[in-house]
């Protein structure tokens, strides 16, 4: 079987006598404009994590700051377990380019052995229509959006951009998202790719506005809410993903965002800042 | 004029010939049950960024992970500037307190110089009486809430541990709080006791099961919407903090916060991710 795209953009192979150390490599198939979409860098952060042998448990949480784009080529990786407690265990990470050594992403993550508890969700997922019935998003030429089977609900990228809020009217409707999205070629569900599927909306401020400004993540953290047995069993179906800012102010906005299985368990919940110009 | 137990708290001094490096001393005025109240511990990561000579700008995000409690004792704080762009910076943080150099706080920080730029506010701050008329929350003998000056508009701390679910009939009010806090002694708002503040809510489990259960925050990300003068601007006034839960699984839950001023600015959003037993 032909390996994935996406795990050929996260694959990373240990650096020989060089621990917390691994090598990886910019990959075509997701290119953005002058870089590869965040979303596999975030998702490259987690990978160095899981493939660490002194592993803890599953994610729990990801903060991920993109310090500058990342070039075509080589990249190393290095994810520290730095602390290392009963049930949890704490990461510092980092993504370094160039022989200069300067960090051009820095996160940090906490995995955590997960005990049975009581739970419950209180975002219930909202009354949309299922994904088949659906048009297929073409909303850029980039290459990694090709990679995603995005499916509209509400809030799509506007076609006018004509400078007047296209969301809806209600203040915590006026930047909100709602799709249906899922891997291309299919892949079963797993945490890197939920993180990368985190980072998969276009900038709130592009909706809010109509008014396509230069945008781009400065950080983005995100929380892990199922098991991996329980990510599996969404095989490669579609997510609901939703996504919406709080406020825009001076050159940055925030995104919170949810993301859930068609059968409404709530996998992941995340936020970021987003850099915008004007 | 005396130092505001705030200030000692999170007073730092520069370490002789280490640069990145500053010393602290935990803080009595703060003391929660089994360490300091976390809130502290992640202001006094900001204040090193604040402190650092090769600042850039002011803070945009700040991520928090508490490792391993504090405990009584002299401590010391690591901050690098890992990457400095022409607008933003970006840094890693560390507090380590024993000599095995281990952390029992890991950070990441983004700085930037903001530029006026096209802006609105999507969270309009709710509709609540004054602070003034409401009574002040007693609710627990732990010396760091001596420390805030907080009013009960909902969603506070359950009287009956009942087992019944306190905050509202809808989900998303089911684990809401909303409370006006300030400093106590009052204290001139800026980014530390704003940072401060974000982790001040007591555990939305609490609120949402009536089950006193054990709990505690492992990573906390704030983003900063103001700058220093619009902080400045708010005095040493009363703000709208509201928080509330949005999932809840296998011992980790997650909440969501804003802070805003008085006047409805909206200073600051929050997520943090939170250990809870049973």
């Amino acid at each position: 079987m032909a390996t994935h795209p996406f795990d050929r953009a996260i694959g990373l192979t240990a650096a020989a006598e060089q621990p917390n150390t691994w090598h990886g490599h910019s990959s075509p198939d997701y290119w953005n404009m002058v870089g590869p979409f965040g979303g596999t860098t975030a998702a490259t952060a987690l990978q160095a994590v899981l493939q660490h042998p002194a592993l803890l448990g599953e994610p729990i949480a990801l903060t991920v700051n993109y310090a500058a784009a990342m070039g075509e080529g080589p990249f190393t990786v290095v994810a520290e377990p730095v602390r290392t407690n009963r049930s949890t265990q704490h990461w510092r990470i980092s993504l370094m380019q160039d022989t200069s050594g300067e960090a051009i992403m820095t996160a940090t993550a906490v995995t955590a052995a997960r005990r049975e508890t009581w739970g419950v969700n209180d975002m219930p997922m909202p009354a949309v229509s299922p994904p088949d019935g659906l048009p297929r998003l073409q909303f850029s030429t980039s290459a990694w959006t090709q990679r995603y089977d995005m499916r509209a609900v509400r809030g799509m990228i506007p076609r006018d951009w004509n400078g007047a809020c296209q969301g809806g009217d209600r203040p915590e409707e006026a930047s909100l998202t709602q799709l249906w999205v899922r891997d291309d070629p299919p892949r079963p569900l797993d945490f890197c790719a939920l993180t990368a599927m985190s980072d998969a909306f276009y900038p709130r401020v592009w909706l809010r506005r109509a008014v396509r400004v230069p945008a781009g993540t400065v950080s983005i953290t995100t929380y892990f809410h199922a098991s991996s047995q329980q990510l599996a069993a969404c095989g490669d179906g579609y997510l609901l993903a939703q996504a919406r800012g709080q406020v825009f102010n001076n050159g940055f906005f925030d995104q919170t965002a949810q993301i859930c299985s068609a059968a409404g368990t709530l996998l992941a919940t995340s936020s970021q800042m987003v850099y915008y110009k004007e």
